[in-house]
Order: structure tokens, then C-alpha cells, then sequence
């Protein structure tokens, strides 16, 4: 898959996620969704910083101290440092949703 | 900027590079073109590797062992290992040609 757009499925029976470039300082991912959100009362609490754009379709993305959550869509990009607890909060049913990820070591 | 489709110019004297997050290991860079190319026979050759994603526009990314350039579309992604050699050929003076890159220390 070379280009981020192809492959794409309609429906998941759960987020698929695809390492495009790995190193030891960082993850490149590319993170399809059709409709999913994390489950009730899950938080991701991720030992690396993530920076993640939304290249397609609309994600609602909550972190823990906020009491809504940020509706991202095509473009948005967010920083996410490592421990800030957060979770989807939704992915829109409409058509996939297209995340670019890049993780990182923190130290 | 927290979209990466906003604030684009539609006309640049020259390529417009702004740093989106860093830290010691990775720097994460919005690239803007309109219409630019690397200057006759110039070549990167970096100390970083590079991985890079058109999101908008068209491109033409030439490798120095290569013949013929790269014609690279929206979603496309290229792997640019340190110290390749390279060179932008051409950039689409249609729309402003968006590239996300991330340059990772290779060592």
C-alpha cells in the first residue's frame, strides 16, 4: 500500500491499524475506522507522544479533563503527549476514517 | 494551523516549510509548492530519513540513481532514507501541492 488512500475497506469489524515505517524512535500508522469508538470506559494512556491528522472522514476524539470531545475532521491534526488519557469517542458510519499516526518515545 | 489545508498560499516565492511538532528524535513539517522545483542540478542529501506524503497538489520527486522521476498524487507516500540523493523535478502550478514529512534521526 503506497498510497494512503487504496485498500480501503467499508466495513471493520474493528479498527484497522497498519505499521507503514518503523524505527526505534518512531511509528508511522496508518488507521482506518468505519463507525468504531473505543469501549465504554476505555482510555488509551499510550507510553509514546502521538501526533495524528485525520486525512479522511470525521472522528470526535475526548481526552480525559475535557468535558467534550473535539470534532476533527479532514486536516485536523492533534498532538497527543504521552499518559494524557483520551479515547474515540466516534467515527463517522458515512465512509471510513482515514488517520495518519506517528508515535514516538517520549524520553 | 491546526488544520493542514488552511492558510495555503496560492502563490509562493518559494517553497513554504513550517516545523508542526519536534522533539529530539523527529520533526514533523508541513512543505507547500506552488509550482516550485529544486534548482538545476541541486540534490538533497540528508542526514535525516524522511518519510513523506503528498496531501494535495502533484509532485515529481527524482532519485539520483534513477531515470526518470516520481510522479507522486495525493496519498502517495515515499520512504527517503538518509544521504539518498534527491531532487524535487516539478510541482503542479495548478494548486498549491501539500506534502506532510517527517525527518527522523537515522542513527
Amino acid at each position: 500500500m503506497n498510497n494512503l488512500f487504496t485498500d480501503l475497506p467499508t466495513t471493520l469489524p474493528e479498527e484497522l491499524v497498519e505499521v507503514l515505517a518503523e524505527n526505534k524512535h518512531v511509528r508511522i500508522e496508518r488507521i482506518v475506522s468505519t463507525g468504531q469508538a473505543s469501549p465504554d470506559g476505555f482510555w488509551y494512556d499510550q507510553n509514546e507522544a502521538e501526533w495524528v491528522v485525520v486525512l479522511k472522514g470525521e472522528a470526535k476524539l475526548l481526552f480525559e479533563d475535557d468535558e467534550e470531545p473535539i470534532h476533527t475532521k479532514v486536516g485536523d491534526r492533534i498532538n497527543i503527549p504521552a499518559h494524557k488519557k483520551h479515547r474515540g469517542e466516534w467515527t463517522t458510519p458515512d465512509e471510513p476514517t482515514v488517520w495518519l499516526a506517528m508515535f514516538c518515545r517520549a524520553d
